[in-house]
């Protein structure tokens, strides 16, 4: 499908739920805000779907209108499959007209699909999609955009950033986003908790295979009363250190379940790793969930990694 | 001066010789290095002069010649002041030619100087410099560069970042520059003993001005056996506490010398504050040296912090 094709399904339609992924992160909110902007500057009425807003992504909101309308046409963003819609997957299972996401692995069911893999973010198809339909790039569609491709590609860190992405982000920049503001937020503050739950997850860090592999893991008790982005990131800790191919996070959810993120350097493809649970992702940044308790879920993923490193 | 009168210059003379300051960073080496390449790509003779090559820049070395000349010509690149030569400063006093710069605070005492605060790093001059004198972009350029910008920037998270500063990056990348590897030494790699140093700091940390003002400092004990990789990049950690707005790194260095660094968000002058005690910089970063013991330090900063704040 080109990215014609769902200009012209966007051009020909109204009334849109645009559907974000649960535990929503910067580029579902960004893309889902930033596509609800670009569609009601185009005079159709729009509304994003999420199971969250954490409190850091509230900026998202400024600009768009609250709009009471049927919905006649639902587009999923960054959702890679029905699964991850949380509680909302049952209303939207199988309803979903036009998938728009930059996921390898995406497996959502529906009659329009737009996969592009090579873009950093699902925010980079926006972008297209919007400059393509004629919208002018407000400062607040700017900085929806440009949270979901920073936050996608760690500010540009990850090897998943090309030069169209940084590109796309200097014409961000001149559209008036605030850079600034986006990057101290989601980079550069910690709160005093993250620091002390930071120095938790160094103090139980757990090596294995001959120090390649490298395991963290979050409690309820050690996240008691911390926001979502007291937490937001961890998963980034055990790929840091020197040495270490695979990064695996786990972090306690209730009823026994644990989510996990993994993290890879090199040639260890995480996707396929997460397969193996039921999960899946990118190459280098997946995730997956595991039920059972803590100690259970920590040698099932150590036996993986021995397996695989 | 603009930049065609810099190329000019460097297009009629030879055998250069090009400064870079002490504690040497990214930047001063990137741009050291990348106009020597660049240089010697044109055929001249060029040599950097440099106080140390630290391991995780050794890379920066790729492709450059040694060359046996008598020197001609004297360029400096990112350094603000004679007195950042260090050890260098003896011979080179008096004796730059030309001085290439990207500090507002700049004092270099030299008959052609480029100096363009507008620019994120040095190595975003120099990219003008070399892209006017028609260098082809080598992957090595593009590697120098692209450390110097990264580095300068926090990769891309700092305010100093622009849409010219992103735009340079997005060609390096197409020129072939191995931003994984870069980042990944740059930005993504702490070894254990990094960690444990966090950790050390951490405990150690001093709020003042209603937790406006966080103070970390470093002693020889704490660094003892640590390469200076283990330690670089530190002073941005203060300044991630939320709500802190300006952030104190003081560095112990043998015979009660005391490198300070000092950060700020928002309205708050670093330069100014740096320059009661004879340093300098950016209006967001900047440092200066104190002498003493370290509680003496230490009172000294926190009583000017309180003046400021």
């Amino acid at each position: 499908m080109t990215i014609e094709k769902v200009v012209d399904f966007l051009k020909a339609n109204d009334n849109f739920e645009i559907l974000t992924h649960n535990y929503p992160d910067g580029d579902c909110l960004g893309s889902g805000y930033g596509l609800c902007l670009g569609l009601q500057q185009l005079g159709k009425n729009a509304r994003v779907i999420t199971t969250a807003l954490p409190k850091d992504f509230k900026f998202l909101l400024n600009g768009v209108k609250e709009q009471d309308f049927k919905a006649e046409c639902v587009v999923s963003v960054d959702v890679a499959d029905e699964k991850l819609l949380g509680c909302n997957q049952e209303k939207y299972q199988g309803k979903i007209d036009l998938c728009i996401d930059h996921h390898k692995s995406n497996r959502v069911d529906a009659p329009l699909k737009f996969v592009d893999d090579t873009s950093a973010a699902a925010c980079e198809i926006i972008y297209r999609i919007l400059t393509e339909m004629g919208v002018t790039f407000t400062k607040e569609i700017a900085n929806c955009l440009y949270t979901g491709i920073s936050t996608d590609t760690g500010c540009f860190r990850y090897t998943n950033t090309t030069a169209t992405t940084l590109r796309i982000c200097a014409d961000l920049l001149e559209y008036g986003c605030d850079s600034g503001y986006i990057n101290k937020v989601m980079f550069e503050t910690k709160s005093k908790k993250r620091i002390e739950l930071e120095r938790e997850i160094y103090d139980r860090m757990i090596f294995c295979c001959d120090d390649k592999c490298a395991v963290i893991y979050t409690t309820l008790e050690m996240t008691k009363g911390l926001e979502d982005e007291d937490t937001e990131g961890i998963s980034s800790i055990p790929r840091q250190i020197e040495g270490v191919k695979m990064g695996i996070t786990i972090r306690e959810k209730p009823d026994g379940v644990y989510k996990v993120s993994v993290r890879t350097n090199g040639d260890i493809d995480a996707c396929q790793f997460c397969k193996q649970f039921g999960g899946g992702g990118h190459a280098a940044a997946s995730g997956c969930t595991l039920n059972g308790d803590l100690q259970g879920v920590i040698d099932t993923l150590i036996e993986a990694a021995e397996r695989t490193l």
